[in-house]
């Protein structure tokens, strides 16, 4: 079928059902970052495959909105369709909201699969076309006649040695916080944490080690609503154990109302429209954001530790990687991004305890450095000279933790301007890095402390410092977050965050530097208690980017101690060639 | 009358009016953070004479509640009195509001003077006792017999020359706002926002060139309320001349009811409950920060260029006062904390154009230095010795400008923890004076650049980094501020604001640093635009106090520039035996 025939295919079944305007966004039923292809309607429909977007049809129009990132993608992927394509951010072009407010006539029926948005989202459409009515409908499933499944990848146990608190412990802290705030249910539809409460891991998501699921837990018992093929028998006769019923993945809504009625909390941003309306009359809602989002925030000692061995195997894989990168740009035969990214991630692959990484690798060389979100794509990428630099942002799923790391690598002569960037970047990082503070301080205070030196020469990057880091679960995983935004939640300790600043100068090169740190207990005065960060990336920064006339000795001193930790720490699992390469490397 | 026979007269006039529970609170009409002795009601019925505090007086009890500053004063203040003392932060002690919601029984009838509570904190009173009725009624004044009356001291025209901007086109603006916000009015009680709106100074409050005033600003009229002995006849003719008719200082309830019925914008954390509850029914609230406080933070042109004009006068009072110190106190005949203070009041007040201080000096010698709010009187003053530090904070109204600076001068050898302490605040004092930040930044982002040096050695101080300060008017001013508290306004172009972190050992000495720096344009670049601040207070540091090791090549370069700016501002005003001294303070 041609986008064309799927848009027409959409608008009869709209016709069947009576609605005027159809929504189709780009989420899963569940919120997640990354989707299964069961989930990729919008992509299907409108040609467009980015990860973000959202397709309106009506009987005479089908329109896309894509944000920055896309407009080229985009542009590319609708042409020759009826697909009219709006470019958001770009003066003129209205944004979906005001498009949705102002062409959308009372009157109107506006449908969509209730699955696809949450309950948030939809309270704030409705206030977009407050003479529209709406009806939830999935009108898609009928028409893409070869929709790929749901994913059925098996859902394993993780053991008490990784997890480090039992499931029936952390029911016990989910129960406690639901009699504190006199609640009786807890519905959970955040993949991640369902998969920290349970202590189960999937594979239904490319680099995400989730399954589709939704968990409701009660004061004596918890159902999980799962495609029940995913569990071996030993899994739910553990589940079973700790008084977890599996149930259908789509029973939720027919269990509750034979529930006693009570009151459930759950997060209105998390759950979907169709999740949400299934709550009986006569129960109450208490919406709260998912009170395991701020318990898994905080690693336990045990997760802490196998975090700091995940990095060591990580740091291992990364040393090897840089050392053949820049030994391999010289020879003549040329490699390129794409290549480059391959080796990095089968040497990772390679690693003992690793499963997959954690999301797709990112090598972006010289200007392909400095465009947000680039990805090299197999015979399409840049080809690797032996001067400039490259952004290489990458990490693994480990079975003791979740890695993510940026390195940018020179591969041979550098300009003063690449120098000078590398250094201010730099500096920012360490800055951030070596932070003491007083308890109860977020990110958004010490956010300054990355960007100063940037700043002081009138340079910015366009994108947060830190985010949160999930155990074995996703590299993008709040609540805490390092950001020039809103006010965030205190840091505290166990939270395990990334320290990245960067600078971007259009059409030159890329720059961004990256550890995962960990906060941890610092000291407590008279005048406070005070925490501080320790860093879990071992890997060297790129001494030859370095210009030595803007580093401090504090800075030299931090720099040494660390490049000191990453030689000692390493060097027992390198080869002799390697070790000599990374004493080099790291030498004071 | 002693304190028993005020409370008795007080509880006999509640019998009367039937109320069963009176709160006396410590403000004015106008939520001023410092008050004319008309409102002293508090401190005139417990006893106790300190700026905060709040009397609740039942037919059984009378209690005081004083927060940290204040409980060892008003413990003695109090005693042989009936009065019950409730020290607000130590354990165990309920606070007013916790008191209050427990104590006042439902039934009960609540009474307070309508003018001493905000519309706001009477909203919050309310519902701390949903069980209680309200009387608004003053029973001090009749019971007080010698009550002073309100002040008289008269008004006076601000030129053009100094304000920058005439008072047509601050009314213009503010009616461009009134007309933005569909209002009709704006009911100002703010008296530094009556002040800087009408172009007019005072003398009410001491310190602070306000005048007691309400004023009311319509489309084509405005009426301020002001006690008509105040105005001269030409200062008269001037506001009539703007349309600015002269009203009685309690005529704003009669007037309302007059005018055409219309939406009236206030700010209820300003505006007392008597005067809330005067607006007409029929009439609209449009509650919003008052739009003047956001205009007269951001300084014109002119002012800008007389605020830099004061700093120079109140540099060379400070230079001349702090050679004087350092060299009188080697002297035979001692000194204490009060007589040096007066001495540099003496020669501000000296000074061409200064007519006030802007507050009491402030002059803690060691341990009284660490102690927060540590004014020295006369007789009880410690006595200065020829070691040590001590801390002297002060400022002056210039008909050019406020002005506030704190140094921590070095009396003679200094421990090496002195030296660490003050190196510290001198570092995060310089690395704030130099921050270089994109616009919409908030004080709140700012806030750990001044106090990153001690949080490292796990130090702090327990009060704000940064407070607005008024032109010509107070030296405590919003919006702008710069701490750790919640997120603030951002920082625009002509704030004015205190850069002044310290640090306070208890029992051992203070350290604080302070100038006043205001926001200037840096530059445009293609990452934004950005902003920095341009340092106003012209006096050294002191260079016997800083540890050099601490110091980085950058800061010693900062240090030294802005004492060549000290110097080569000053010498001109200083004799020859002046210059040399400033020579060597500020040689490189």
């Amino acid at each position: 079928m041609t986008t064309n025939e799927k848009i027409e295919a959409i608008r009869s079944a709209m016709r069947e059902a009576g609605i005027d305007v159809y929504l189709i966004p780009s989420q899963d039923a569940h919120q997640s970052e990354y989707v299964a292809d069961y989930w990729r309607a919008r992509a299907w429909a409108s040609g467009f495959t980015g990860s973000a977007g959202t397709l309106v049809i009506t009987e005479e129009k089908a329109c896309l909105w894509v944000d920055g990132r896309y407009h080229i993608q985009a542009e590319k992927q609708v042409a020759g369709s009826s697909v009219e394509l709006f470019k958001d951010g770009l003066a003129g072009v209205p944004s979906l909201n005001t498009w949705l407010s102002e062409n959308v006539k009372a009157g109107s029926v506006v449908g969509f699969d209730g699955r696809t948005i949450s309950h948030d989202a939809f309270e704030r459409c409705k206030r977009l076309m407050p003479g529209a009515s709406f009806k939830v409908e999935d009108l898609v499933s009928g028409v893409w006649t070869d929709r790929p499944a749901l994913p059925q990848a098996p859902v394993e146990e993780m053991s008490l040695v990784l997890a480090g608190e039992s499931r029936a412990d952390k029911l016990g802290r989910v129960r406690a916080h639901l009699a504190e705030k006199k609640a009786d249910y807890l519905m959970l539809a955040s993949l991640d944490d369902i998969a920290w409460t349970l202590n189960l891991r999937g594979g239904d998501i490319l680099h995400t080690p989730v399954f589709y699921a939704y968990l409701l837990v009660g004061a004596e018992k918890a159902w999980l609503f799962i495609e029940q093929a995913k569990l071996e028998k030993v899994v739910k006769a553990s589940l079973a154990a700790d008084g977890v019923e599996v149930c259908p993945y789509d029973g939720l809504p027919a269990l509750l109302p034979e529930l006693p009625a009570g009151t459930v909390a759950l997060a209105p941003g998390r759950i979907n429209e169709t999740l949400y309306t299934s709550v009986p009359s006569g129960w109450k809602v208490l919406p709260e954001p998912d009170c395991t989002t701020y318990m898994k925030a905080c690693k336990n000692p045990v997760e802490r530790q196998n975090i700091r061995e995940a990095h060591v195997k990580d740091g291992v894989a990364m040393v090897r990687f840089i050392k053949w990168l820049k030994e391999r740009v010289g020879q003549a035969e040329p490699i390129d991004e794409w290549e480059a990214g391959e080796y990095l991630d089968g040497l990772r692959l390679a690693t003992d305890g690793c499963f997959d990484l954690s999301f797709g690798t990112i090598a972006g060389y010289m200007e392909n450095g400095a465009s947000a979100h680039y990805s090299a794509k197999k015979g399409e990428a840049a080809v690797l000279r032996p001067e400039g630099l490259i952004v290489v942002d990458s990490g693994g799923q480990y079975r003791q933790g979740t890695t993510d790391i940026t390195r940018t690598i020179v591969l041979g002569p550098v300009t003063d301007r690449m120098k000078f960037a590398y250094t201010l970047v730099l500096k920012g990082h360490l800055a951030l890095a070596r932070a003491k503070f007083l308890e109860k301080t977020s990110g958004h205070y010490l956010d300054i402390l990355a960007r100063q030196f940037l700043w002081q020469h009138g340079m910015d990057y366009r994108h947060g410092t830190g985010h949160g880091v999930g155990y074995v679960l996703s590299v993008h995983e709040g609540p805490q977050n390092i950001g020039r935004g809103p006010v965030q939640v205190p840091l505290e300790v166990g939270m395990v965050i990334s320290d990245e600043p960067g600078y971007y100068p259009e059409g030159e090169f890329g720059v961004r530097i990256e550890n995962l740190v960990m906060v941890q207990e610092a000291e407590t005065t008279v005048d406070g208690r005070f925490l501080q960060f320790e860093t879990l990336a071992l890997c060297p920064y790129d001494k030859a980017a370095i210009d030595w006339s803007l580093i401090t000795p504090e800075e030299k001193a931090q720099i040494d101690a660390y490049h000191a930790r990453v030689y000692d720490t390493l060097a027992p699992f390198l080869n002799e060639e390697e070790r000599t390469w990374l004493a080099e490397e790291t030498k004071a």
